[in-house]
């Protein structure tokens, strides 16, 4: 890229102003590059620490043509973005990753699926329809996903028989074989415009049995050597059939026979990353915005072990959001709570996270229990 | 502190906008704390990214009155500031760290020296004068330093002939001995108003020979245990003399027979810590705040080796700033460039640092001899 970026009118725009796109901000901060960010809502946690905020709808069409015209690169922190906004601003010659191509393969788990099947790359076995079916064929249980608007556990049910068919939104959906996996597994590609790819290690998910959101990261995941190779080699293989530029985060199923399957893809910045912040010579955030400014790609390599606990509302509380303990925590060896600035906490909201490094990921993640254990998120009396 | 920081209505205050306060605003986002920073540039690198900006002379006693009573803490990045404003805010019950009577004792370098002397703290012979005298009985070379006012290499000046005295400022100065001193390492010590202390690492700082300024910043030192003990037992002693809240940054001389003389602190963030950032645990900027505001502090140790590289203006370029060779640094490995957001560039100006990391320090050392070589800061055409 010939223009000069750092401390000149370069600007990159952000759709979408929640955590991801607030730690991004982090880096351009670092290099002094100008930022515009769009959310329709203006005390979204990226509204400090941007050059500018627009307040504005991510998923409007008008609105994201004129936030995209006034800037050199357009990224995004967030799927549910007006795709058409972004072809037509392709067109126009702004450049913009994940692009609209990319974010059309992704954003509908049907059309997600599909493109696994027809690229050779492992995935659970699926049915899709345009809206649940009681005469499918599969045997219970398995996995009802909605094909779009799912995510943090939301649109995804155990079907555990045909009576948990009938009150499902009718919406194209897919039916998935439900893996008896050992591990959650997602490694983090990153690609610039040269094509330049680099994969992060391989992380191990640990899910809260309720809410079925990551309750911790863990990396390195504890696994073999082989099997950490062939992840890394799947995700770059996934990467490689998308074709995209800026971070593609694959999350993957171990199952028992040591098999990998591919479960899903997001073209940004992930929950599953937020360790390297503190654990990795270059971090996810910074080597996003290296990928979509065509930057050469940091070092993915961790520094230290890491675990990420997040921090989600607690059930019963909603209203204004107090840190219960974080001063007990403050004081825990390698901890670092991030606050993502959301006033009001309601159950189950992502609210923060806190990363725990250590020179051995055993100590560190018992170290996150005793953070999860001391943390509460919860509202004011 | 009963008050919760995070989210919340309390407010940090920053006398100051600069790269170090800009650092500070990292992890002041990061906790999501509200902080209003003053400078009387409003260009300052910490305008972004800050709650709310507040033009205004730090010097001058109203603009820091009125800034002050609108914050529940008060820090600075920069000593030179309205200190008689800091006592009247302390009087009125406004917490300000460190103290009007610290920065009494440190900005002034013949009480700073004067104080090492009351302390029993080693420091190089020295003569205070109300101004430049010619009959003061020292042996040539000896080095004079202005009393107030003097950095990075300005008020400080080598004696070698009486004719050297007289064309001096006619102010309040210091005559020192010349160390013949093997290295200069400095020990950054955090206090928290609890009255916790930790030290970092003992770094060791290489000065470019003509600007007199820091051009690399080793961490950790390539200096014995015995020598690192010893340096860091000094600066705890010179901490808790000072009974400060906040980093203090404790510079050193290791002599050629292994002694180690204080040559002078700074009571906040600084330059020898950036390093920290990549380096360390808790970085340094977070581990100022944790004291300021009374929260327990973070771990110093660091997880890997790191160089540091200030990046400097070129001699002969003044105007609108490039970063030549920016994206060749970008692909080396553990490389990560720190853009300080001033876009006026001026022979020896500070405007930003690399860090570098590696596993070993010496190969860190000789990717930051490249980082120096290759990127270039200079004005437009």
């Amino acid at each position: 890229m010939s223009t000069p970026l750092f401390s000149s009118p370069f600007t990159l725009g952000i759709l979408g102003g929640g955590q991801l796109g607030k730690m991004m901000l982090y880096t351009t901060r670092k290099w002094d590059i100008a930022t515009y960010v769009m959310d329709k809502d203006d005390t979204a946690p990226a509204f400090e620490g941007c050059t500018v905020f627009f307040e504005g709808d991510i998923m409007d069409y008008q609105a994201v043509m004129e936030f995209g015209e006034q800037v050199d690169v357009l990224t995004i922190e967030i799927e549910n973005v007006n795709v058409q906004a972004l072809q037509d601003l392709e067109d126009k010659g702004i450049a913009v990753s994940p692009s609209a191509r990319v974010l059309n393969l992704i954003r509908n788990k049907a059309v997600q699926k599909q493109f696994y099947l027809d690229s050779n790359i492992p995935t659970a076995p699926f049915q899709i329809h345009e809206q649940p079916i009681l005469n499918h064929g599969k045997d219970y249980p398995f996995i009802w996903k909605s094909a779009e608007g799912g995510y943090d556990g939301k649109g995804v049910k155990v079907i555990r028989q045909e009576s948990d068919l009938t009150d499902l939104p009718q919406v194209e959906c897919i039916y998935e074989d439900m893996i008896d996996f050992k591990l959650e597994l997602a490694v983090i590609v990153a690609r610039n415009s040269s094509g330049d790819m680099k994969t992060y290690p391989v992380v191990e998910m640990e899910f809260h049995p309720e809410a079925n959101q990551v309750e911790y990261v863990v990396c390195p995941a504890r696994i073999d050597d082989a099997v950490s190779e062939k992840a890394r080699a799947i995700a770059l293989e996934v990467s490689a059939a998308y074709d995209h530029v800026g971070l593609l985060a694959v999350e993957m199923f171990l199952t028992k026979n040591g098999d990998i399957l591919v479960n899903e893809v997001a073209p940004r910045p992930h929950n599953s990353g937020h360790y390297s912040i503190e654990g990795s010579v270059t971090d996810q955030f910074e080597q996003h915005v290296r990928c979509v400014l065509d930057l050469p790609l940091g070092n993915t390599d961790s520094t230290v072990a890491a675990v990420m606990v997040n921090l989600v509302g607690e059930e019963g509380h909603t209203g204004n959001v107090i840190y219960d303990g974080i001063e007990d925590i403050l004081a825990m060896p390698g901890v670092t709570p991030h606050i993502y600035g959301k006033k009001q906490t309601r159950p189950f909201r992502k609210m923060g996270h806190v990363t725990v490094v250590d020179k051995d990921v055993a100590v560190a993640r018992e170290i996150a229990a005793k953070v999860k254990d001391r943390i509460k998120v919860v509202a004011e009396d």
